[in-house]
């Protein structure tokens, strides 16, 4: 992982990084604010906001309201000092952005790729795609910050390498950082795309609430987990690995791809209800199908998403007391079936779980929709570019 | 909650805080080393380190090698500096500790107390022993610089107010951190009992395990959750509520005391299992007595103490799932038990969890045994009053 290496800053400057932290939100502030919200001495702050404008991370937006005498000025986060680059990998897609550090999306293109072809040809082709995307912003790889990558597999986030990833044959211990690092500078990130689509649904949507779990309902199912604003990948990168969990009450003969039997991936997911469908003498095949014949009011579909909610219920109800989250969000293709899967989560949520746990708790449909997994890309490297220390090097390398 | 109030530092010594989380661990360090480690220019450290000598925090043990000329001097955290007050709640006892500030215990006491009554009386009974505590130290209330306390119920942390605790009438809404403020300077930190007993076996025991689990087995189950070394409460602070969690392949027709069925607690905690063994004509009313069952070699407590394991494990391995612990530690009255416990624990996990969650998970005893929830209070407390920006208030107090 390609991270600045740290340059000494002058004694008086050390901090900068931190005192920048209180800007991250975009709005603009005097320095009078800034001391007062940072309790440090005027000259203090007079000092290391000169040399976030020096760095460029800082700009002058206009004046602050005189209170007589000359109006001070107010300065907040230049969006546009830099950019990130934020991929998404799926199964058969690869989208690819460029964001501001805001995280606005600048330019971004979607494309058809089979995550099977390997490391080397996929990156390759999302690596020339970003260099395009670049160009059309009037940058070059000299201004990106870093790169955040989602995949459909396991990661170890520490190193950015996958783990034995069931769908994603060659990439297993791939070097991602280091192929990626070879073209562009800067952090290169990587995570599971599920956890990036909780982290995008939380930047975007849910600021307020630092307690939150995104549940992808697909051809598999999976969760990322926010907890205090924080992603929550345990040991190994696994956490959130849902699909595999077995389901209170589900009928024991039913095996799962993974030799286990009551798996919820195996009674809840888009192949395990369109097989349902189909018994019952329905066409259907993929889960946009399944969304489809809902969406037409089949009574066959709307109550085989509604059980599969049902199910999915069962298992989050466990997730709430375990975790106590105040948003609980569904993704995923089958999320567009709309409020018949919901309900069926609600009724046995609200049912199994502690009162406490639920007094607050909502149950919501993605906002972000496809988008969540580029935007928690980009949240997550644009995070590891304006931390304290990084702003440090930072300053001082453009101020040296 | 007493805070300290933040008082303004002068610019070179801002960060003062921060340069001395790298002295946290106790381990002597040269100015030196502290400037490599911090990348700090060495008059910063140097003025930093200063500043930690006068405000008491840090002081000087013995030189280093030297490598011509003057040896070098090292520099460790002042343990007994100032101290903390611990106290454990549970439900008819209480413990109270005065700890240094590595967490070591100096004094402790062990008393009945009933937690029913109510905060008046059980608090003011604990402040009473924390001040005899502190006279046995030679300390005074003046030297506190926090307290830590752990409850037998759901707490709102930021506040430190209980919501409706079951098994405390007369605690709900109750501000302990205003009560024993004004007896005690510095923070004032509430906590469920199980969440110290998670954070006080990761602090002692498994440092190198920051993705640890702790659940106590005993009247009630519940678990504590470590994640990335911090503790995970949840929005409202009742993560790890296991004890209601509807257990796969339970009989629909076992009734729990909350209402619903088929509920961890009503068939693997203490009192399921000594009705269990009573229809079987054995004479066990608490937990006690199970685990005197079992050290007695009672083929119908052993079998039973297993099967409660296997319960566990069922509700566990979807936990191994959903947060990819390293380390679950089993604690309470039943882990006492021991191995038959663990055994059903294991053997459903194992079965049941994916092969890339469970690669390197542990799945142990407790270490700290009933000296987790004072110790896990303890930390807590330190982790406040020795924070970066905690420490610059109290340099800036003191060196004013």
């Amino acid at each position: 992982m390609a991270m600045p290496v740290p340059t000494a800053l002058p004694p008086t400057l050390t901090g900068t990084g931190e005192l920048f932290q209180l800007l991250r939100d975009g709005k603009p502030r005097t320095r009078a604010e800034l001391a007062q919200l940072s309790s440090l001495a005027r000259s203090t702050v007079t000092a290391r906001v000169d040399a976030l404008l020096a760095s460029g991370l800082l700009e002058p937006v206009g004046e602050a309201a005189s209170t007589g005498g000359r109006p001070p000025t107010r300065f907040a986060l230049s969006r546009e000092a830099r950019v990130v680059i934020a991929i998404d990998l799926g199964a058969s897609h690869a989208s690819i952005a460029v964001s501001d550090l805001s995280g606005s999306v600048l330019r971004e293109r979607t494309i058809t790729s089979d995550i099977a072809d390997g490391p080397e040809k996929v990156l390759a082709r999302v690596a020339a795609i970003a260099v395009e995307l670049l160009a059309e912003t009037d940058r070059g790889p000299g201004d990106v910050a870093g790169v955040g990558i989602g995949v459909p597999g396991p990661v170890e986030h520490a190193t950015g390498r996958l783990a034995n990833p069931p769908i994603m044959p060659g990439w297993h211990d791939f070097d991602i950082p280091a192929h990626l690092g070879k073209q562009f500078a800067g952090p290169i990130l990587v995570d599971n795309d599920v956890n990036l689509m909780a982290l995008g649904e939380y930047v975007t949507t849910w600021r307020s609430a630092p307690h939150l779990m995104l549940v992808k309902v697909a051809t598999g199912i999976g969760a990322g987990i926010v907890a205090d604003g924080r992603l929550m990948r345990g040991a190994l990168g696994s956490a959130g690995d849902l699909g595999h969990v077995q389901v209170a009450g589900a009928p024991a003969d039913v095996v799962c791809r993974c030799g286990n039997t009551g798996c919820l991936e195996a009674v809840a997911a888009g192949p395990a209800i369109a097989a349902k469908l189909r018994a019952q003498g329905l066409d259907v095949n993929s889960s946009q199908d399944i969304v489809d014949a809902v969406a037409a009011g089949e009574i066959a579909a709307l109550q085989a998403v509604r059980e599969a909610g049902r199910d999915l219920g069962t298992v989050l109800a466990t997730c709430v007391n375990l975790l106590n989250p105040s948003v609980i969000v569904i993704g995923g293709k089958l999320s567009e079936a709309g409020e018949y899967l919901l309900a069926g989560v609600r009724e046995v949520v609200y049912q199994r779980s502690l009162p406490l746990a639920t007094n607050d708790l909502r149950i919501v449909s993605t906002s972000a929709g496809g988008k969540g997994g580029i935007l928690g890309a980009g949240a997550m490297v644009i995070d590891a570019v304006l931390a304290p220390r990084a702003v440090d090097s930072y300053v001082a390398q453009r101020t040296a």
